[in-house]
């Protein structure tokens, strides 16, 4: 009997209304199951502050460091690369992703957008957005990626090809290939 | 006497124009020269793509590999936290942080809002930008950390006070404090 993996479900989702983040923690778990795997999210090592103080600092670190021993104990990655508060990967996740790369974790991700590049991310962002923040793009930072196939920043896309994984259009693909490869 | 720092310069300033890159990448540098330390920016080892094509993915992975290289070489990591495209640090940026954390560099961070929260960043720009946006933001992702101290995302936080390092709010600041604490 094959041994179950350990994923560590990366992604902008712990941001989501606390119902929401409920479903996709469960659905994504599910998928993992399904294929004989154990899915492990962000949220699920969080512990009480000591202090009942849940703005300190000091509990910031506790839950990074919750969130580096799911890393350091998962087998593979899998990121959530969507669009987050602009045309760029959630900062949290493209940390998690560096972290990941030099502790030679397997790393997948996940977009909607796959197909796209990221120059046209980009476009279709801008296209979506108003006036102000297409001059504040033009102002500080006018140059934009642009390489064929790339989904996000060169950094992420090079880890994630580089870890052998691979950058699909959905959540269940990526636990799919990871299943066929790595178990 | 001291032997120099290696100082890799991490940050979403390859985006700006040429003219202010080339501006940028001299004026770091000598401000860790300065202080007797050597700074390697992120095109410093750029090479010509072998097929003249600038757009490929092979390219990218080419630029990648020199900047994982570059960290590997390097000492510590200063990283511009400054917002780049929305209110989250460069993807990019936060990929290098990440991974440089894991290979146990020290990381500082600079930031000309250093010591505001990340609330208080994420409000701040709501107000900059136009209503799409807003809107954008309170569809999917209502939730916005609110951590006392905490500039960016907690994971960029509690990697750079995790690897002994600080935020400030300047870059000459993070040099000053490197040297004074690390050569």
């Amino acid at each position: 009997m094959k041994k179950p993996l350990h994923i560590y479900l990366a992604g902008p989702d712990v941001f989501r209304s606390e119902e929401k983040i409920k479903e996709t923690s469960s659905s994504l778990k599910q998928v993992c199951a399904s294929y004989g795997h154990l899915g492990h999210f962000p949220l699920d090592n969080l512990l009480q502050p000591a202090d009942g103080n849940f703005q300190s600092q000091e509990f910031s670190f506790t839950i990074f460091r919750a969130n580096i021993q799911l890393i350091d104990e998962a087998d593979a990655v899998i990121a959530n690369l969507e669009n987050f508060r602009g045309p760029n990967v959630d900062d949290g996740t493209a940390f998690e992703i560096g972290y990941a790369f030099a502790k030679k974790k397997v790393i997948y991700g996940y977009s909607p957008t796959a197909g796209l590049s990221y120059k046209q991310l980009h476009d279709r962002f801008l296209q979506g957005i108003g006036e102000d923040y297409r001059n504040s793009l033009q102002k500080d930072f006018p140059v934009v990626e642009d390489f064929e196939g790339n989904t996000a920043n060169l950094m992420l896309i090079g880890a994630i090809a580089g870890s052998g994984g691979k950058v699909f259009g959905s959540f269940e693909e990526c636990v799919k290939d990871l299943n066929e490869r790595y178990s």
